[in-house]
């Protein structure tokens, strides 16, 4: 495996633009166009939030058939909480973008992000999606990356090169979001582009596993949005043997490197969450179950008492005892080890007689890395948040005035 | 039903204390004994975090004797994740407050609060008892409700005055906490007392109903600590007929009262939440079940994008409908009408076209109330917390610093 640059546009037959449409007030892009040569396999997760954005209805809907050519996106409004007309409103996204590229309205994505409770400006949507299918480019997706972006400090893009079958496989992504995001698909978007030949049966899967592994462990406030969307099209034009089952070493050689991607974005994702000023992976070791193993990484991820102490470069490891308490999973509190690094905090739930001043230390590390081991079983999972700091409530109280 | 004086020490035969022991660094109370002259039915309901705090599990045995006639609280030092020494503590501090009282050891309750994961200092608890002890006076309850006091700003404390067959009964009560506070029993110390004459069982009966409705229906971080404790202390010398069944009149006037008394500590600890500015009531109507409506009051209650935008005088209600369609409660998205006070937000889940000057000034109201209409049933419940603020981060990046 190979990490390369160009993001979703580093798979052959994609294209991509990013433009300036005007929904936000500011001269930044707003309006992102992925389109690929030929109709894609495609597939699917979104949010399981039950206040659902028009532009995931429309989504759900398009991919019965599960083929796209063309995903289009605006940032600055959710169209969300917009009745009937926010409906027809995004179909009417997915009609515009079709008729630009002659191609048929069930093979266009939509997704939306920004501010709830308003009505696109249709007048800007159209001629954005005009200007953005004349500056589609097989470099553009730097552009698209930037155009998906709300209160994101910067664009998140990444791509990977791996071999399967002897054929050359790439798989490219990009992502957004820094705010609501949380458990289960949050205020988050992402769109996966990749040559690989497979069946949509199979993609899904695939999307669905690595999805559970990367976005849904990903938490920046606990609240999740009303779009959130993880898309992926594959062109099949790799020229690998068609992959059609996930029983199968060509399985599970996509399925990796479509999680390496994936993990990147989330990283990156966690870095940039708001007001974050650290990266920290919390990795919970020998859970009794799957169950278990998430909901203790989610109660600490989701601590703010826990994220304020990192913030402030504090070893409270009682904190973290106390979210892992509260979580419902099972162990014995006198048998569990806390680590920050590698270094030792927590001996069987009381303190190691960690030296203070070394601890504080390790929150220079990038990752902040906090391993919990439950001695209860043998899962492991790894979950990834940022820390609370002054400036989430910055950004947060500051949002829409 | 009258608001009286003298919170704990309101009711008769009660004395207490608060004096500074010298567990906290600084000059404040941190010791505080609370003594009934007469054995009293004894009822408590405790923290459900599995990471369970020494003097909760003291607590617990001593009440499968379910009287008691004094209560020792330290503040400063939590005394959990202390292992077996932390246990051998717990236990002496209730020895020693036995000794200097003359009365069985397994009448006395003990709580701590403070930092996890420290020894407690036995010296200076032990003479801290002694002086609590020659410091016990009828009028000790303000002391008492100051010597329990972590990052709270204020004592507080509650007394009413009901009559029950004709006689006068007197319910008083103090809390501590502002941080950690959460669903279910979070870093919550409170503590009552009445002279009505009741059985333990029906005691018992009535403190879980009550803390049902009012301190597990208040979050403040989502956090829950190792400590909650709610204790309540029965005399029995009102002169009341017995009150041996939650099935009557007499049980549910003293139901009323002690809701009451709980309701005023709860809405002072919300008000004083770490970093609060503001008071936030979250009303959910025409829930399906009692379940919904507390999982969509608790969705929003604990939201960070909804807290910092009550913060930021913000109607941001895009906010408050991604958190109840987050929260898994049953609704039609588009038979939602919110309210702020009581000017209607959002019509039928869409913004109801209202003027966002007035939405903004009514921030000013106190409490803010945000109420949530979900026309699916017949549910009402109330949910108390408070706004997230710059403080919010300060004290919790700073409490051990």
């Amino acid at each position: 495996m190979k990490q390369i640059d160009g993001g979703i546009t580093a798979v052959p037959g994609v294209q991509a633009a990013g433009i300036h449409a005007g929904i936000k007030k500011a001269e930044t892009k707003d309006l992102a166009l992925i389109v690929t040569d030929v109709p894609a396999t495609a597939a699917g997760v979104f949010t399981k939030n039950s206040v659902t954005a028009a532009p995931v209805i429309v989504c759900r809907k398009h991919l019965s058939n599960p083929t796209a050519q063309a995903i289009v996106i605006n940032s600055g409004n959710a169209n969300a909480c917009t009745g009937e007309r926010g409906m027809i409103n995004a179909h009417l996204m997915a009609t515009v973008t079709a008729e630009q590229l002659s191609i048929a309205e069930e093979d266009v994505l939509v997704s939306s992000t920004g501010v709830i409770g308003q009505q696109l400006p249709m007048d800007k949507i159209e001629n954005g999606i005009q200007l953005a299918t004349k500056a589609l480019n097989t470099n553009g997706g730097a552009d698209a990356a930037e155009a998906i972006m709300t209160t994101d400090t910067h664009p998140k893009s990444a791509a990977v090169e791996i071999e399967i079958g002897g054929k050359t496989v790439k798989i490219g992504g990009i992502a957004k979001g820094s705010g609501m995001i949380a458990p289960n698909m949050a205020t988050m978007l992402s769109y996966l582009t990749t040559d690989v030949c497979i069946n949509s049966e199979t993609l899904q899967t695939a999307l669905t596993h690595v999805v559970d592994n990367t976005y849904n462990l990903l938490t920046v406030d606990t609240d999740r949005s009303t779009n959130d969307t993880v898309i992926i099209l594959a062109t099949g034009s790799a020229g690998n043997a068609e992959i059609v089952s996930s029983n199968s070493q060509d399985y599970d050689e996509f399925c990796e490197g479509l999680q390496f991607v994936c993990t990147e974005l989330v990283k990156m994702l966690a870095r940039d969450g708001e007001g974050a000023t650290k990266l920290v992976e919390v990795v919970i070791k020998r859970a009794k179950n799957r169950v278990d193993a998430e909901k203790a990484a989610r109660a600490v991820a989701e601590s703010p008492l826990v994220k304020t102490a990192v913030f402030a470069n504090d070893a409270n490891w009682g904190r973290i005892m106390m979210a892992i308490g509260k979580s419902g999973a099972e162990f014995d509190p006198y048998q569990v080890d806390v680590l920050l690094g590698d270094y030792l905090l927590v001996k069987n739930g009381m303190d190691s007689g960690y030296d203070e001043d070394k601890a504080t230390q390790l929150f220079d590390n990038d990752p902040v890395r906090i391993t919990i081991d439950l001695r209860a079983g043998d899962v492991e999972v790894t979950m990834w948040t940022c820390d609370y700091s002054y400036d989430y409530i910055r950004i947060n109280a500051d949002y829409r005035t």
